[in-house]
């Protein structure tokens, strides 16, 4: 089977890798779409993020869907044939974190295409996969397994949102506009957000947010002061979804946060951020991580199977596998891609 | 009237001032305690903190207690003689923030002892001090006023352990063991925390807290490692109260703080701090300030009347009104000094 | 100017009632459009509910919007000619609950239309109102005042839906599909529910709501047993928002309700309910009761305005002051109307 | 080994039964100390309770401690000779609840002594009993097994605590002044509660909660009206622990309790109760029940080891397990007993 396996930074390969045959409880998935995702680019261009670093051989990939190919003994939730998104969170299953419902803090996490254990955990950006049955989640059968591998992202910003509380009648501010913070606006907008506003430095992905449903939209490399406005009487909005990754994007936003309010950090970026403590004492602010997802990826499968979300319009393009690099280079450019697809 | 009266950094002088008579829903009181707060002594030491600075004389002190020495006109709340400590926050009970039930961020609040707004609103270091009804909070009449001085800062410990949520059967850490920090021991104890652990970079605070409650204590100077073991399994403790206003001390309780766990930070320290943010989004951490007290005022009132919690360990010394400049020196010295009143 | 009083029971009369200027900080509002509520209706039909009942002539109304015809000194929130809608609440600004943020626990409350104190409120059934400027919300200059008259019944559902916590992805029950159920059903929807089971005994009601966006519903008096299925492993739903005022039916939602669950008790009926207290307690449910609406009177307009809710399916008819018993006969008839308006 | 086994309601029997040794992962514990429950005695008076019916004989008890007699295979967490509580929960940690961190609702609970399932689950008043490790928490070894024995109530009152929220600074109601309300005094009083209140119908206990922490106690039998003056201004109490099990006690809290407030629903009794509905819903109460408890069987060993909270004074006799009989009929008179264990 063919595979797009990283060696090391910008050394991204085409391989061929032998399949195995699912074991008990195990599954095969035919994979035919796979989300290129912020981390992939960060494997891809830098050789990992933080501490986390390629050491060895990986094939990428984790926003994947794709065919049933075969099933291992005592499989029943699916069958051959049918239509899966594949979680990539293999959690333990046993240990405290896992037992007390936070299973995206498994003591034991097997993530697809991440590089944080070793030897790493191989991805779904190959023609075939092994998975644990429970990590198959059916779809529909007349399903567009396109729309189904945004199911991962979906659900981290399904998990991002839950962190902010009920946003029902809230006024959120979505900083960056890249996939992460355009899903951020149409979770916003399915939980009854009474006003979004999303910032980005470029154009091009603000024109699609107001598409997805931001009341307003602000590009603060044309108006670094566009935001100030909104820090009249202590601060406007109940919530930030940082979605930017960026030091500046957070910062900026304390004082356009009302006293009390959430700021939840779903973007990552360098280890140490410069961040406005003063302010987040004397407006009482409330700065909480996100991390990955749980519960919500059943819950992104089913919501956009009913199309109640729906984030085709951030599909630039698909592009085959053998066309891997130049789909990673695209992805890697803001300017014209937002959501670039792998077709395998 | 006599009043310690602070014209710049290091300039602080007794002078006598004129007093008035109370208006209509006014109380005055002869003040007979006042605590020199961290905020006096930045006050005194650097003239301010941050943007708030000293722009002309200001009678410091906001940890008041005395006695009601006339009323104003409808005045039902108190009598002539009665024991009173002074809630020092005077919110509008109009703005939007007021009627959320969330005065402590009043778009007109009036704090004693501030050079936040011009004119200055004067503080309690003064033998007689005009409040409105509201703030003069009865006490019995055999109390102790020194005890009563603590009121406010244990109203911001009890407000602070609140952002928290439940402490009841929570591992606790508190770091910085000044006079805050050891309010917060207290509060915790008060709370049903199953563990406290404590630390500071100097043995004599620690060895108070321990005598005040907490299980264990770790100097950080003597063991920079000493948080290291608590950092195991992703982390241990289920809250943090930052009382240091160090951004060492924060970024530090991080790695030992349980993924989901929430930090409050309660010291306030230099406008910008570096953070782990990585840390922060992978153990989906809670971040959050406390500023002030709400409600807590009259909680605290309370539980020092019925000695459920007992501060009385943490008082230094008590020195004259006269010699308030050597208590303000003495209060600066941590190794001397946890809290130092000035008699009025 | 022409108004609906009530005498007593079934005795609703068109009088003619002097009107008054409005004060100082007081608008005088047109009225327009006036909804029939359920318990206008309990006031015409049994004189009163509960222990609130009618002892002096009242005029009914509090789903009411129009235009400003005069205003008082010092208003400058609204001109003269704007479209309003009024909120029936005028709380008193200065009770503890008002400070707290919980209004609708006002002290001294002053809700139109209501017979709850002596004397009694009069409503808005009636050609002129004079309420407090805050009351009168702008409208955007077109909209259509029938459209603005849902604006307190959603703020009603919308304050409801609230003590269910985040309904984002949740699995929501409605029992009841009266015009409370119906406006539940959109606000659950609104709020992003995964899933909406909406129940009552009829079936005109129930074919509606599922135009409203239900995914399933069940005539349970038609099949008793529908909700029995949602019992499997100790229940299927997250929350349920019981909207029809009956023992039976809260009483056979319990079933049905996951461990942890909560229902929400929006409607009024009996002043004794007998519960499955058993069940409450072996699968931690929680059972809240919801009061009117605070903030939600705002928010309900936005929405309205923006057509993020749309209620306008809800609309039976809308007919003249002058037929208003007949317009009470029908909104008290299920089997043909939903929401009946008054025209004024 | 001897066993307290019950065949039918009143027919109580010290048995000989067979003991086994313990299998892979299993503790043989040799029980020494067994409190007598509110449950275990409904079995023995009344044969059950709801539809809980002891249908095969059943060895009952379930607030249990001992010593470690024999370990099985691949068992680290005790060795033999441990003191050790006996949580008697055994949930299958693999369940949907097990998974959100809410074992008390397992779909495949194994409770000892409990009739719930069939064949019944054995209990704990037998000189030995089986266990997963798991269940044998470890107790310092100079720890009093009377006061071990203890744990099991005092986890069910931690987690019904939990219910309330945070009580510290809070009013606090508990009705009903038996052992479970007793426990709930302590641990509302370890929470930091502001001021507690209890009611019962006798005296004995009530002066017994006085003793443990109670501000003040009102026997409701001596005087009706005991709760009225908390009923001003909308209530008084933030939280009501009901401990009685008893609708007229609970009915009467509403009126007590502040718009807002949360009661949580301790004790059972019958299947269906009458409740003031419409002041659930006019005062926004939360009503909640608790279940059993989770992760608060730790919490409670490590409060009773260290002596946060002491129990002691509840411990009216501790009977021979010959005598099982006198001291089930004893400890079934309030009049006489509060908490009554057998030595085994």
């Amino acid at each position: 089977m063919q595979a797009a396996v990283l060696h090391a930074a910008r050394d991204l390969r085409i391989e061929d890798r032998a399949a195995r045959a699912p074991g008990a409880g195990e599954v095969a998935v035919r994979i035919r779409a796979g989300g290129i995702c912020g981390s992939d680019l960060h494997y891809y261009q830098d050789g990992g993020f933080g501490t986390v670093r390629v050491r060895e051989p990986i094939v990428l990939g984790h926003e994947i869907a794709g065919e049933v190919a075969a099933i291992g003994a005592g499989v029943t939730s699916v069958a051959v044939g049918a239509r899966v998104a594949v979680n990539p969170s293999r959690a333990c299953g046993a240990c405290r974190y896992c037992l007390e419902g936070a299973a995206q803090h498994c003591l034991d996490m097997r993530f697809f295409g991440s590089a944080m254990r070793m030897p790493h955990v191989q991805g779904g950006f190959s023609e075939e996969l092994i998975c644990d049955a429970a990590q198959a989640v059916p779809l529909p059968a007349d399903m567009d397994l396109t729309r189904a591998a945004f199911a991962e992202p979906l659900a981290v910003c399904l998990h991002a949102a839950r962190q902010a509380g009920d946003l029902q009648g809230k006024r959120v501010l979505v900083t960056g506009a890249g996939p992460i913070g355009a899903l951020c606006v149409l979770v916003a907008r399915h939980a009854g957000a009474r006003e979004i506003v999303a910032t980005d430095l470029a154009d091009a992905p603000l024109a699609l947010v107001r598409k997805l449903g931001a009341d307003r939209t602000l590009n603060l490399r044309a108006d670094a002061a566009a935001l100030d406005p909104f820090a009249a009487e202590k601060g406007y909005f109940d919530a930030v979804l940082e979605a930017s990754g960026s030091a500046i994007a957070l910062g900026g936003a304390f004082a356009a946060l009302r006293p009390g309010g959430t700021i939840v950090q779903v973007g990552i970026g360098g280890a140490e951020w410069k961040l406005p403590i003063n302010t987040l004492v004397a407006k009482e602010i409330t700065l909480r991580g996100t991390f990955r997802f749980h519960a919500e990826f059943a819950l992104a499968v089913d919501l956009l199977a009913s199309r109640r979300i729906d984030p085709m319009a951030l599909l630039t393009t698909v592009m085959p596998l053998a066309d891997a690099v130049a789909a990673f280079d695209l992805a890697a450019d803001r300017g014209r891609a937002m959501k670039v697809q792998l077709a395998l």
